[in-house]
């Protein structure tokens, strides 16, 4: 029994909310925090109309580590789960670190001002966790995160080596518009243009942007292009995953939703550079932000499943082997269930499962953790239990 | 030896400009007027650079007959050649009967609130011009223009009887963007998401846009997507040339530049209608335009040539007979003579011709004609002089 604050009120942070409020034997008091303290009371609403449960708000700038601070020793919460965005990953860290409180996140820091995956800054923080007695829990979504557990389940119970790892993130949703984009534009725009990289033979391979292709008869949605990216689990998995001789990391994009973004950034409506327009400054890719639907708008019209998991190859008793596990999750009974899509849905509920292991002391212990360090076996029977059920195929 | 004046400082009204002052022997003296008095005085400087003339300039709001009025009382043309904006050819017609001008212009009259391509405000002239003893040529562009001219010409010499008429216009020019437009973009978008319309025995066929497609192998050029549109000479050509049993207009379109407008009308780039963005309104149109290369910077930067030309089929002398009449224009040659491309320089250089052919009296009686209605052996003759030579083939 424990109280968690939850920093980060957009669809994660929703998700992560709904979920804790179904499991009020591990997480007996929940407290909602974001700069914008309506969006949290609007999930606040929707936890008491959906679980019964009342939940706390409050307001904080999750930037503005003095305001984490006297949030934190308000609240006193057991743990924090930030689900706000990545550039205050460091602040709330430090917070937590003066405060003794534990730390969990699902995605690695970034700087605004150039944001890439990267975790050097975060595992440093390892020795003064440790000294502190406090655990903090990187990259708990699920990709990374539950890919991450499928590795270390499949190394503990698969494989006496694992040489090939392939991610496979497929989004088979349709919202029903022409274009429109799950996230925030700015960051869906940088995953398609940025270079491409892999690990092979102990060395990190670049590639272009969307160089390489996979067509993949994804489980439950069919064939999809899927397309090689840089990803923040490599990162980890590479250090941690012993014999490994290949990892790389794909991600589905349509050839309409790739025809949008070419002719856009081609006009020059993805630029971040102001142009003068009728005597004022105005940022295009804000324009065309205003012009497109609302991401959020997009969670109840959205049909159809995601498909993310992880092709694996090597040995076991002498033998050559290969898996493959994955999850399968459906837009509309994700909306039904929490009012939210299935891509807020797969990151909110790890996130959740983490926090319960760190909370109930199956996970805990002081120090900075990539998810595939830990036990995978409580974890994967926790996926089971809350809406992310998966499958093991032996190829 | 006349003086005349072009109302008009586009690409268009500059060709024009430029072209009269190559024939002094006809246009003895030039004014050319606009709503921007500048751009009338950068193409009075070229003409002079390029020509060693002089020409007047003067500025005139169009839209305004009370202007016109007093311009063409003060400047005493033999003819207006009027090469601004269709939306103004009422009030230009007006003016110039008020003071018994003639006219000549390129395109046919529409008005800005319901923009189609119609005759019916500008065939009423007719009887007033008569009595006035003036006269107007409509349509003395390329298509409608010489296209027209081509009509009548084949009529005359190939023909006892034309049954099938398709005009096909490309413009194989590229201008090394991935997107731009030569004119008014509001036009091109409408271009290619209004109705296509044909005429066959005796009625008007309507068809979806883009609905029909034609890849023809373009003399100079090669193959190229032509989608079948409805366009203004078509109106005039089915009364004007006997016999006919169909005809049909078609123009290029690059699959690169359909699919911009297509995304760019997907996300709502391509509205006309105002949205509310940082607390002011912004027409999405207009902000396209800002971001797009200014049509005018075209003109030095665009390679390859236009084909604009007829094939006709009907029988002569108890025969069938199918034969292409057909002009090849390129760019970089036009930008050389004349500072403009060869999508304004089509257009302006049959404006000077018909002009030539009004104030030396081969065309000039009272009334209002289009091209086809008059002899086409002077026009044709002169364009082989004047910079657009053109083939005929037997098929």
């Amino acid at each position: 029994m424990a109280k968690v604050l939850i920093i980060g009120a957009g669809g994660v942070g929703s998700v992560a909310a709904h979920k804790c409020a179904q499991v009020p034997e591990v997480f007996s008091e929940i407290v909602l925090a974001s700069r914008s303290v309506d969006k949290c009371e609007a999930i606040r609403d929707s936890v008491k109309q959906r679980t019964g449960r009342e939940i706390e708000v409050a307001q904080v700038d999750a930037g503005q580590k003095s305001e984490l601070v006297a949030l934190l020793q308000k609240v006193k919460p057991a743990m924090v789960l930030h689900l706000a965005l990545p550039y205050q990953d460091l602040t709330i860290m430090e917070a937590c670190l003066e405060c003794g409180v534990d730390y969990l996140d699902t995605a690695n820091y970034e700087s605004e001002d150039n944001p890439c995956f990267d975790y050097s800054r975060q595992w440093p923080f390892d020795e003064s966790y440790r000294n502190k007695g406090i655990m903090g829990l990187l990259g708990s979504g699920f990709d990374p995160g539950v890919t991450n557990v499928f590795c270390a389940y499949a190394a503990k119970h698969y494989f006496d080596e694992i040489h090939y790892i392939d991610i496979l993130d497929a989004n088979g949703g349709d919202h029903g518009y022409p274009f429109a984009t799950n996230f925030n534009p700015e960051i869906n725009i940088r995953e398609v243009t940025a270079r491409g990289r892999y690990w092979e033979n102990g060395q990190w391979v670049e590639t272009e942007p969307m160089e390489k292709k996979w067509v993949f008869d994804f489980p439950g949605i069919g064939p999809k292009d899927a397309y090689l990216l840089y990803h923040e689990e490599l990162e980890s998995l590479v250090k941690n995953i012993k014999g490994l001789k290949r990892i790389r990391f794909w991600m589905t994009f349509s050839e309409q939703y790739l025809k949008h973004l070419e002719v856009l950034g081609n006009v020059g409506m993805t630029s971040i550079e102001p142009v003068m327009f009728e005597g004022r400054e105005i940022v295009p890719l804000q324009f065309l932000k205003a012009l497109l639907p609302d991401p959020a708008s997009l969670g109840p019209r959205t049909k159809g499943k995601t498909c993310i998991g992880n092709i694996m190859e090597g040995v076991k008793d002498g033998k050559p082997r290969k898996i493959y596990i994955y999850n399968n999750c459906d837009h509309e009974e994700c909306y039904r269930e929490v009012g939210s899509q299935a891509v807020s849905y797969t990151t909110g509920v790890p996130a959740m499962i983490g926090a319960m292991l760190m909370v109930n002391g199956v996970w805990r212990k002081p120090g900075i953790y990539n998810m595939e360090q830990l036990d995978p076996d409580p974890f994967m029977e926790q996926l089971n239990q809350h809406g992310l059920p998966w499958q093991v195929k032996e190829l």
